[in-house]
């Protein structure tokens, strides 16, 4: 017999609305026992059953939901039928040559994400109940997806949060990790083993192809530029000239590598500097550009450091405005969940005010749809990508 | 010499922020004399040049700027330039062939529509001072854009809060006014004297293009079709089968000759109906299909109708999602610049709610780049689009 957890009597708790988590705190009670990773039962105070998920003391989201029904079984077939509806979605909304396969509680997968890049796939988790169905996830990826071989990243610092430890390694017989990859006609190397996160950042798939049409003939600078891939875009799509910066000299030589792929290396060039310096440099130089791209890392991590994220944003919007001609264009994310799309509206706009620019805004998008946003889950939301043009 | 208009003190006046708009309660008084129409300037309080503009004091806005260069002159150059600015953006970032040339204060000439269909033009003067400029415009679209042919469409109901008369006719030698286009492939007849507006909707053009990919192999129902776009946008995705539905037999009528047009008759089919109440009788029946889109006429056009706009569109949205099938898709748009994208958002998320449904958000989207949105004037966005997976 499952654990019976009860939740406090509270109007408003996250899970009742179809939120997948239940902090430690909603939690009034248990029947029953239960070890660390078990599927646990989840019900209101008045009895009515709200879903069933796994459990971990040890994390202030104590449980996470994988379903609301109850007659729903745990297992093999369960994964098959989350990873298939999944994978239809996908087929539905986006090229899946490489993609994000699983989106975490997005997919009502809490704790787990699946990076597919041709036939191989990267598979994060983040809580222990996640961990527990690895080999039954990397059995359906191989029987089910064709996958070649299965990767493990689950290096991420939030799972120290549940009492994890961090790991990495192979899933499967061991294979070349530098796995390579063609998005909107641009080709890349994938350090799947080496890389940030699972080695490339899916969610700007559809954000690198929406610059195509003002990159074209231009002259772009592309700040932050990690693997390179806003200026290798910029590049495909006809610019003059392109120059990715990245304060890593790591990134700037695989940037290089993926230009080399493409045949771009001779308009698109990279350089190592910190983006912040040199914002601050060449826009007191006068330096000019067509279209200047910042895609920085998330400045916030958290609710508390809000505040200096907005500041650091406004910092490098109103250093980059500076650095477009007039009639150019900036193209500026945040992929900070906390930087509500509200707070980074404002930082724009206050950077715009202080630049004395003024902006049209071409284009507002997201994160691409196979990181579809839940509206039951605010934190699926984290991606903001605006396009402007400067005046 | 120019009448100069002079603000009274106060902080936040729109103008000083670089809205084009001087409200007839910002101004302390002038000196001079001026007709209506005429360019006036404008000083802040404290003798501050801010702008010139045309001055109606017949209307609640008494100004519109349309320079903050005290020495530019509104001369046929400065229209040149003008237009010249706003077709070289448009080259940049969207398909040219059919689409909005001039909006209005987002392209600094405030009161001034102008859309293109293929060779022909569609003005719209909102204001008395642009008016007087008609002739110029005229002349410039014929010798630098190969205009041939201009038709007025000032019938809207707004000229008569300046105190103008509703107008429409020929600016140029009288032409067919059924002109045909080609959006994402799919053709339009356009009546651009008896069409809603100027003929066509063109700031849908992009979303048009993102349904694309969920209405392939799939079943669609388009509320509110008006021109048959959206409908006809999924039967060239290669949709099963699409139903358009319009109040207006004149715009079924068009729209079946529109999917002759496209060849698409047989699995596009239109009917006559009031979309409210099929909405609710076939949700009510349990009928489904795999998309259902609402594209509804703006539900308030002012502040004080917000409340039962929300609950047209909550009522919409209620009744769509359940006549979607689970896994399928909404498409979901507000065209109400006054039901703000927060407003919007909460009636989606109570209709959800009350619908027992879980939405996952594919994408989001705003107005075609050919309808900028401009930062310093709030009124200039006022499409919302979205489409959602629902669960």
């Amino acid at each position: 017999m499952a654990c019976k957890f009860y939740l406090i009597k509270r109007k408003n708790l996250l899970a009742e609305f179809g939120h997948p988590w239940v902090f430690s705190s909603d939690i009034e009670g248990f029947y029953g026992t239960y070890k660390n990773g078990d599927i646990v039962e989840v019900y209101a105070h008045n009895n009515r059953f709200i879903g069933k998920g796994y459990v971990n003391d040890v994390s202030k989201i104590a449980i996470r939901l994988l379903t609301r029904d109850i007659n729903e079984e745990i297992n093999e077939d369960f994964f098959k039928r989350k990873l298939k509806a999944a994978w239809e979605y996908r087929k539905k909304v986006i090229d899946t040559s490489s993609c994000r396969f699983v989106f975490g509680e997005a997919d009502f997968l809490p704790g787990l994400i699946i990076d597919k890049f041709e036939d191989y796939y990267v598979i994060q988790s983040l809580a222990l109940g996640i961990d527990k169905y690895k080999d039954i996830i990397v059995k359906i990826l191989k029987e089910d997806y064709g996958a070649k071989g299965v990767y493990e990243r689950s290096d991420a610092a939030v799972r120290e949060k549940e009492g994890l430890k961090q790991t990495k390694g192979f899933l499967t017989e061991p294979f070349d990790t530098m796995v390579q990859i063609t998005e909107n006609g641009v080709k890349y190397y994938v350090d799947i083993a080496e890389g940030q996160k699972t080695g490339f950042f899916l969610d700007q798939k559809e954000n690198r192809k929406a610059i195509h049409k003002i990159c074209k003939d231009s002259t772009v600078l592309d700040c932050f530029t990690h693997t390179g891939s806003f200026a290798l875009n910029a590049g495909i799509a006809g610019a003059k000239s392109v120059l990715g910066v990245d304060i890593s000299q790591h990134a700037v030589d695989f940037c290089r590598k993926n230009a080399e792929l493409n045949n771009l290396s001779d308009t698109v060039k990279f350089e190592c500097h910190n983006a912040f310096d040199v914002l601050r440099q060449w826009s007191g130089e006068g330096k000019t550009f067509d279209v200047v791209i910042l895609d920085p890392p998330a400045f916030t991590k958290s609710r508390t450091t809000i505040n200096s994220a907005s500041k650091g944003y406004k910092e490098i919007n109103l250093r980059g405005m500076k650095l477009v001609k007039p009639g150019g264009f900036l193209v500026t994310c945040s992929c900070s969940h906390f930087m509500s799309p509200e707070l980074f509206k404002d930082a724009i706009a206050s950077a715009a005010f202080d630049a004395e620019k003024t902006l049209r805004q071409v284009e507002f998008r997201t994160q691409a749809p196979d990181h579809p946003i839940l509206w039951t889950d605010d934190e699926s939301y984290y991606l903001k990508f605006y396009i402007f043009q400067v005046l």
